[in-house]
């Protein structure tokens, strides 16, 4: 998923986006799959249906604000979602995403980048290509191994895991 | 260090404190000691000289931008700081800070703190109390138990330490 040179679809969404926006307290109760069939409706009604695996959320400053329920990271795994790039995160909600397996990507420039275009993801290097669209490359905090290793194993537990298993 | 009656002398700082104003890149092969002699120098020279173990930070949006250097925020436990109180953080440094055992709290109002006042800290429950001054009390993320124990733990190894012992 995090191949340098696959493409990825943009879905744009604004500032502060909460966590319950992102995992509706209506549905907290009915599990992640359920969770993950309403994630975003109150600002994008039509993603969970339309994301595909691959896609990438970019959104505005303050990003998983609210509660700390790790479900509204776990709703963009369950969907498919590559990444999350957004100028900032709430600090709860990137330990959360990370442990659940979510690559977050901070990016000053976040918002430059439009609803649809496609875009490449270099998390270790901490850079953002971009195959239209001007600068054609925007800069990232780069993503330390420890944090890739959780993304690709998907998630700190199975992580775990596979240590104990070796 | 989280006691709600413990009162904290607050250390104020701007907003977009990056890690190499915490933890200054010429010293950082001098080890923990020295690097928390210096740390924020470049915004408040006085600050690693005279803060006092229990005293507080509070900082604008943004804090621990930058690199991922532990040291940013190793520095800040070494000196004693009892939290760091701001808008918003970044999110590598919120893991990290946590991971070695320097309590954060997200407070959309930490702006509205003054310099030298002193205030109390629930973290458990999300509150910050004023001594003096109005609002007398201010609302923070409240932060989940595991994270409060790696604070008191003095860090995530030694609650994994604990664990094994047990």
């Amino acid at each position: 998923m995090t191949d340098p040179s696959t493409t990825h679809r943009v879905w744009r969404v604004g500032a502060d986006i909460d966590t319950d926006a992102l995992a509706p307290g209506a549905y907290m109760k009915f599990g992640i799959d359920e969770i993950a069939r309403h994630c975003l409706q109150r600002v994008r009604p039509e993603f969970a249906a339309q994301a595909r695996p691959g896609d990438v959320l970019v959104a505005g400053p303050n990003f998983g604000i609210g509660s700390s329920r790790e479900q509204a990271a776990a709703a963009l795994v369950r969907l498919g979602i590559a990444a999350v790039v957004a100028p900032s995160f709430n600090g709860l909600y990137f330990r959360n995403a990370f442990n659940v397996g979510l690559l977050l990507l901070t990016c000053a420039q976040a918002e430059t980048l439009a609803e649809g275009e496609r875009i490449t993801l270099d998390p270790a290097a901490g850079r953002i290509g971009r195959v239209q669209g001007e600068p054609a490359e925007l800069h990232c905090d780069a993503v330390p191994g420890f944090l890739l290793e959780m993304v690709q194993a998907g998630g700190l537990l199975n992580v775990l895991k596979q240590r104990k298993s070796h």
